[in-house]
């Protein structure tokens, strides 16, 4: 540990190297508290590409297990230090290297916050879309890492298809480039996707090559009220159906609705189902709106309201972002994050209705329905051990629920330590061994973020 | 031999084996026919997954390298059989087995051709983007095999963006499926990205998942024409600065509009140095085409000429799709395939005249100017070895450009055999060390198209 600490700071400032306990305990773990995790030896927080290569070079020569972190508001536990690792944390490599309009691409280094980047190109006219909902905080490098999505991907895809390329420098210490700045590439495997999503297991990514697109005109939304899920879900079907791209299709629950008007009393139809948000960014977004609503009524809305201009909708869209931190009020909390087909939308909600019912417990649900993608919230006193037990057994099987239906344990959050048993049931054992196979290749010595994925 | 012959004849039928050399040898080459290739010992077309693991076994018992094929539409060799393998077709393998609009997905054999794909979508208001050159012959095993983009890409984007998940069989026969039929997912490493691209070195694809969009407004398209490529490309670099979305933004060199007048007496511009077609399939096109107009006129346009009406349109889009075909009516050609950012086409397209005229060959341009991806095509005797050594420095010359200008020496047709010492020098030594490992992970015997890609 001494030798550690030496041999890290002859290659880091002083101020990078961080290893007073009262500090360090707060880089133990990201949002998902209730996960396993250790206790980090040392943080470094390195400026450049070079003190990252010093880094993995001692923690190889050492054989110390390495954690790459961003701003720790994953949910998955992907981040979570294991005992006696170096934290390598990114934050401080959060310059802006490039923002080039003709090319659409922005080049950045990993501790980006996301609202910056995003903020920055708008300047120019452009749009960077991925947006999880922590975009205030969380990092680029950290959206590589977990394959963040966001309320926009129904739309604009995943933070995948916005990463062209990447330098990454190696477990060993070697830094490789993978990738393009070109629009267009296929040059060998694509390491560039490969280390989407990988959670810092095969390399720590330092600086990426991004695609953007130009900004979209601003977004309408529609709310839609409903006196079920399956009736919300049966709108999302036909709206799909019909053809039409929305550039958000938001759905919340009554407990979820509930939650977000007790914490900020938005004034959101406290009686209602299920509330359905659907945004367009189109040249003529209230044309589309009115069709819009036109399939929902006729899946059995309720009510349906399009807002009158982007500042209605935008309140619209603040109470479902706060759908998350509203539900939290409601006690410990673990998120899943299911995605189904999206004919299956209905299927799968009430079915997490029933888990609820069979376990005695409250769980909200918000989804980005266009995609499939589900939330259920499972709400528990973490000071009760059967509530605990039975928390944790109605998240599992609303994980086993959405692979019956052809389902992923994961539309965006991530496998961290959360999920993975369920990331070998859902690969199958082939699949995990080829998976291993490659993880060995990049990590032969496994000292990236080990005990993590699988 | 023998024994490889019978032993697949015992788990395939008597038709999917095939012996007789005068078939055999129409399996040797794709349309790289100048690349190297070797006669197939045998040449084997599944109907079944279960078949195509039957091969797999018998190769991996046998030792014998496996050569998988689509409809040989190919351009750089990859689908080149090597001598003594068994030549993989995959061509019979052709049902649609699911479309799904709900879902927006499509299910697929590989042998299914693109525009059977693409017509059977389109009936149900659906829209496959990716269109190769090759749309009417080409399969989709064979697109996901190269990663193939098209005319479309600058707005739909390639292939790659299109596989949600596959079904594929391992070299040694095990059956494994990768990614997911949902919008969204990241369990695991992004295995199904991993066969986009891969030629055929990873494992055999026996069926995917397509993602699909609805299908847009038909487009229209405006010709522009300058007086040198430099300033075509100018007006490219306005156009996307400007935060347009065109959906398609091809250019072509003086030498491929006289080689398609010639061909087939288009009527176009015989006298422009270069022509750029941009089309628009948003709700109000023309209002798209009169703003890009004046762009163009601010590069320098000579002519802009909107089109009055689809039917126009479509007769533009026939002389871009022409190109490749009017340019071989000049000799034997060898096809480049070089992507660069597109802030630098100009630089790289007055390189290629250049290289032209430092050589004394005729070398017709066609490119995706929206993405920087072009299609420097050479034209040489391939009776004349003096003209051939000079056709071959010259492609080489023209990726050595590509490289230099912070491009890729192949954005959509693949390496193959004719760019794999290419690819070594684009990856680098610690890229192509990875890419070799992953390759052992999936192939340890080294069986699956052995000599493509490096």
């Amino acid at each position: 540990m001494g030798d550690l600490v030496e041999q890290l700071r002859s290659g880091l400032p002083a101020e990078a190297v961080v290893t007073d306990p009262d500090i360090t305990a707060s880089y133990r773990n990201d949002m998902a508290s209730f996960c396993e995790a250790g206790d980090p030896a040392v943080v470094v927080l390195p400026r450049t590409v070079e003190q990252v290569q010093h880094v993995m070079r001692t923690a190889t020569a050492l054989r110390v297990p390495v954690v790459p972190q961003g701003a720790l508001t994953g949910l998955s536990g992907a981040a979570n230090a294991v005992e006696g690792c170096i934290a390598l944390s990114l934050v401080k490599m959060d310059r802006i290297l490039d923002i080039d309009p003709v090319n659409r691409i922005a080049v950045v280094e990993p501790g980006v916050v996301n609202a910056v980047l995003s903020k920055a190109v708008a300047e120019k006219g452009l749009y960077y879309p991925p947006d999880p909902s922590s975009w205030e905080q969380c990092t680029i490098g950290g959206n590589i890492g977990t394959g963040s999505g966001g309320l926009c991907c129904v739309k604009y895809g995943v933070t995948a298809e916005y990463v062209l390329g990447l330098e990454v420098v190696l477990a060993d210490g070697r830094l490789m480039t993978t990738g393009r700045r070109t629009a267009k590439g296929v040059a060998g495997y694509d390491l560039t996707r490969l280390f989407v999503g990988a959670e810092g297991t095969l390399g720590i990514v330092v600086r990426a090559v991004l695609a953007l697109r130009p900004t979209p005109p601003p977004q309408l939304v529609l709310a839609a009220e409903f006196s079920s899920v399956e009736a919300a879900s049966d709108a999302v079907c036909r709206i799909m159906e019909g053809g039409h791209v929305p550039s958000l299709l938001e759905l919340m629950d009554h407990t979820t609705i509930r939650a977000v008007n007790a914490l900020a009393n938005m004034g959101l139809p406290g009686s209602t189902q299920a509330l359905l948000l659907a945004a367009f960014d189109t040249p003529e977004p209230s044309a589309d709106l009115a069709e819009v609503g036109r399939l929902c009524e006729q899946a059995g809305a309720v009510a349906v309201v399009p807002a009158d201009d982007v500042a209605e909708s935008e309140l619209l869209l603040q109470a479902r972002r706060l759908s998350l931190v509203a539900l939290e009020t409601l006690g410990t909390t673990m998120i899943d994050d299911v995605a189904v087909p999206r004919s299956r939308l209905g299927r799968m909600l009430s079915g997490v209705s029933a888990i609820a019912d069979k376990y005695g417990l409250t769980i909200g649900v918000c989804a980005h329905a266009g995609d499939g993608n589900t939330h259920p919230v499972v709400c528990f006193d973490a000071g009760d051990p059967d509530e605990t037990r039975r928390a944790r057994e109605s998240f599992d099987e609303i994980m086993a629920l959405g692979l019956e239906l052809g389902g992923t344990i994961t539309g965006e959050h991530g496998v961290g330590v959360l999920k993975k048993e369920w990331l070998a049931r859902e690969l199958g054992p082939t699949g995990v061994e080829l998976q291993r196979g490659i993880r060995s290749v990049f990590d032969p010595l496994g000292i990236l973020n080990p005990g993590k994925v699988f």
